[in-house]
């Protein structure tokens, strides 16, 4: 019988994880919520899900504007095994300790919530195990989830000695027509290193003080970018290329194909059918790829919107002790998504 | 028995016409072809395509990449009723001159071309008939085919004395990141009018003088956006609107549901799931249409990528005789897309 | 003896005022306000400008950081014979209310600002002499200042029976890397006509009716762009060609000498030497300027930091009643700023 | 007496130079060239530069053009103790051997030409002593001026072991509107390391092997960023603070100071009041600047159109063995250009 899951809050994360889920043999989209009745609410109904307002004082806009509702999320919440939370950055812990806590519902959070609120942080590489059957989980950023995977690829290989990133990140999603900037290079943070090091951490706690990293946002829409310099304790270019291979989620792509740009990566995207063009897997510049005095050089792109969507999945199935083996939940979800 | 259509250039507008001709019960893709072993190239024969090299000379390129090709455009060329030649703009008028006509095979330019070098101009609403067993027919560009859907519906309520027409033109394609602009404005051309005009004309001779457009270029990859002034011999904003409720491939979106960019609008074709994110249809923003004075007042984007897609099927069932209705066409198309 | 000129609000707009007030020979700027401690508000002292704090509450921000100031705004205002006040939009409003009508003090507003919160709007070539010794009053916005220009010229040689504009405008100042679109474009307002064409009524009562505009937002931070179509009871080219030069602060410029987009307007604005390259002048296409059936098609940009800053002066001299003659205004600002 | 220069293509590079080189005492402009009779010629000529074609047979397009010139380049480089080519990238080294080595005259070319056709790389910190007296020299490119900068600053008080940089480069100059990309971002060169480490290593051979970089291109036109990671024997955050503020043309900006993206670091240099906004020095952030485990983090913005030109002056004065002490002619030309 399928886990009965509620996403609340269907933005860009929340959309595809239902879609996601709905995907799965094992899953049950029993409602999604929205705060307001616009496009994506419309078409959430069209598609067949259920639809809540995710505040009650909300659900009057609905009714308004004509979009069917059955109701808020407290007429749902008690049916559900799971909540997905996917609402704004930092909203996600006030509905941890205001909701899923005082109903008692296990919870997962993305990556725009802060480690501490949660009991552990997902990566189905890495914390699958620790976060079996646990309540509170947060699924973590695109950011650390893309470094997350090239690291155990790397990990799987050799020995990681230091780590330095560099995150050039898109500066608003593709929806968003608010967001800049328009023509400039922000740090952000300022300080170096950023915390995305110690996020990484967070998933693989023995990389404490290994990873150091800087970022700055880019006026671009379609994907991050990073630049890893990993010292190792010795490897080469073939068995990195080589692990990649062997490592879900992660493969490389040409420049010389054509696919030199994060805009011809999407345009692969595109051009493979994939829903929304997402990209899950972690694409890493194959030319990139070098090994000099043991030290890692690799440049890869991470597709912001939906990286996570996967990770997602897979921590439903460890939080509700659906599937004990990681790799056997990885390969079942990417299956069903069609990553190879 | 499906008529056999080679597509002669498989980039932006050539992959796509492929997989809409591939989607026709009454049409067959005999070949693509390409110029480079990219990875449009490895897509396209993944995808069961039989790839052809554009240009004999090119062969051994795709050779030694291992890209598997069945030979070059003049392999296959015999056996095609009808070439849709995708190239560059300004090399589709060679292909005619020096392998269309000298094979005797009929063949469809695309809107990188001039009028004068084709027999006539095609836009399913307007001059299906005209090209009615033709062999040499142009589909106008992206922003003649957005024009003349909208002024069709506007013609079918009332008579346009005058249009008046300002084109806000994205810089380049969505895979493209070597064309800029990257901050600014550029009037394209300076001149005023601009050819905007005289090639909606070619399509609809009877607005000889009346379209009077400008253009300019912004730094966005997503869509083309046209603002319409068109002066009338008398309407109402309700005809307007019922006008385009009942004209084929144009629909009204809403800013107030959160349709209030390109950028969302791209947003909701993804979230349809449609193939690419392609819009062929023209949304028309449904606040924007006013009537003031017996002047139409609108605002429309048009997905450059996308919208000449279903016309190049009318034109293909239009020039081979397929079928002599154009609103069966258009019918018939829109339904194996899943235009509405 | 020189005006007391204090300016409210030390932004883009407040910081190009008091450079202007400070080159006048009739004028002199007692002091400029603040509400942060940042890099604009030390080098205000650097340049030797009297700093206040806009709000009395953060005064202390600015001790802290060690930025040196005289006061607040209340320690310099009654010394004040007139305050341009160039806070964010919306809030020149609250201060006409709270501070200037209280403290008896006359007040320039700028184009954020609604015109009916003030007696009149201004723009030096239409509206000097109703100001002249008003009290509150506000200079329009960049939009609306490079509209009335460009129509003073037209009107200058016929007259305007109806004019059609569409601006595109730029989405954020260049300091701003806050706001987007990145990758969009926005119809803003959605509706059509937008409320552009009032504006410019309010400086010019007779074209009530006769100035319908739309506009949208594209990802640029240099300039706004309009392209303007006006019916004329009759005119030539060389009419519009001729009332252009002659008319103060518009000029043309050729794309074939490679001013051919806003960025190399800029680079031209910039090798002039220009302080801030600021192009208080507007630019327009001499290859867009048409005439088509006694209309007047023409393209022009809009250097929106800027534009205005010549009107404060020429507004601030006619509150004062510093001179009579609007035109003697406007030369004598044009020269102090080294405009032709 | 002034020495005699000649400036061989005056576009973003070249009327930086000769700007700089007509405000020392010691130089003297003697003619500047073009290819296109375009604004930058025009104005140029209003400068009361002596303007000379490029390109002989381009000669007549000045003259039908109305622009003055006085010949060809043919016509003054005997005249010139020394040439500045700032010709397009690759066109230098064309011009190196048809034009300078024929007529025996001393030559700078720029960073857009290899290390391996000229005599030595110019940074006046590092080179000055190896290319005094010396015939044909290349002043290293913007980035690599910015990063022999910066590790002089980081050598002055400790020893590198191994730096590690990410160059975050700017996709086109400002007056560029031709160029890419609008929305994505390019690895550039897709392999790693980059050639930027070497070439900082043409400047200072002691660092072979030790500066590994990799490089993107973004859509923004103002400035490059870096982030820099320097492997040291040992240092602390003050000892870097104080080796920045001792180093000339490099100094620290404080994002809490509002100067938080190359966007307001433009303005800052706007609100200097710097002619077209050039930023000679490179500007580190302050908040960026960090120590740890000896190795030292801090980001930087390169204002690429700029920061090259003081390099030059110096170089001209150490080719033609103007002043043997290269921090006095770099103290010559600061004072004479404003830098503090
Ligand atoms: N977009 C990304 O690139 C990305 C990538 C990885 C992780 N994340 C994280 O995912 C989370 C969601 O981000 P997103 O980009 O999907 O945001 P979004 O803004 O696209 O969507 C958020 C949704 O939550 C809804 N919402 C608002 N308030 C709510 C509330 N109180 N309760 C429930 N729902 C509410 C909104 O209506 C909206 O539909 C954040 O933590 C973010 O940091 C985002
Ligand atoms: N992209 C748009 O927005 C758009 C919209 C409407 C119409 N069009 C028109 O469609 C045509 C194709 O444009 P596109 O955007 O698809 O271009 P594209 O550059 O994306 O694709 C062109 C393809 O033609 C191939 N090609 C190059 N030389 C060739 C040759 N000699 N013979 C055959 N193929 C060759 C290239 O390899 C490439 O695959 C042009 O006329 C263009 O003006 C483009
Ligand atoms: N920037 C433009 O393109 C432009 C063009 C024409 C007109 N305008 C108008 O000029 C006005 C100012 O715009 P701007 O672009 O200079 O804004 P800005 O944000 O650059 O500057 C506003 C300044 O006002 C200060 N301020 C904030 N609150 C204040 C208060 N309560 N009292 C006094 N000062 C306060 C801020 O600290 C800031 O220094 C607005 O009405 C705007 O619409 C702007
Ligand atoms: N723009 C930058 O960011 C930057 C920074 C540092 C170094 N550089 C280097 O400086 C050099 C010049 O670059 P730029 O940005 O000034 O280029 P640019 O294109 O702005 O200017 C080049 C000028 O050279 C002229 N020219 C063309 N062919 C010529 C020829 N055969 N002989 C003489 N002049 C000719 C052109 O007319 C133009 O005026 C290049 O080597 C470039 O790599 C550029």
């Amino acid at each position: 019988m399928a886990v009965k899951v509620l996403i609340n809050g269907y933005g860009s994360i929340g959309k595809r994880v239902a879609d996601a889920v709905a995907k799965q043999d094992d899953m049950e989209v029993i409602g999604v919520t929205k705060t307001k009745p616009d496009f994506e609410a419309k078409l959430a109904v069209e598609k067949g899900y259920k639809l809540f307002a995710a505040i009650p004082e909300r659900k009057g806009l609905f009714e308004e504007k004509g979009v069917e509702i059955e109701g808020t999320i407290f007429d749902v919440i008690e049916d559900a095994d799971i909540v997905v939370d996917c609402a704004p950055g930092g909203i996600g812990k006030d509905n941890l300790e205001n909701i899923y806590k005082k109903y008692k519902v296990k919870a997962i959070l993305q990556g725009g919530e802060k480690a501490k609120f949660v009991e552990d942080s997902f990566n189905a590489l890495w914390s699958y195990d620790r976060c079996y059957g646990k309540d509170y989980i947060r699924v973590v950023s695109c950011n650390t989830t893309g470094l997350c995977r090239t690291f155990y690829a790397v990990d799987s290989v050799t020995d990681i000695v230091k780590a330095r990133v560099v995150l050039i990140r898109r500066g608003a999603d593709p929806n968003d027509a608010k967001r800049g900037p328009i023509n400039a290079i922000v740090p952000n943070p300022p300080t170096v290193p950023s915390h995305h090091g110690p996020d990484v951490v967070s998933v693989v706690p023995k990389f404490e003080g290994k990873i150091l990293t800087s970022a700055v946002i880019v006026p671009t829409t379609l994907m991050h970018m990073h630049s890893l310099m990993i010292e190792t304790t010795g490897t080469t270019r073939d068995a990195i290329l080589d692990a990649i291979e062997k490592t879900p989620r992660v493969f490389t792509v040409s420049a010389e194909d054509g696919l030199n740009s994060t805009a011809t990566i999407i345009e692969y995207a595109r051009d493979l059918g994939r829903p929304r063009y997402d990209l899950w897997e972690i694409p890493i510049w194959e030319e990139s790829v070098n090994v000099v005095d043991n030290e890692v050089f690799l440049m890869q792109a991470v597709h912001q919107e939906s990286d996570v969507i996967p990770e997602n999945i897979d921590c439903i199935r460890a939080m509700l002790q659906m599937e004990d083996d990681n790799m056997k939940s990885i390969e079942k979800t990417n299956k069903s998504l069609g990553i190879k």
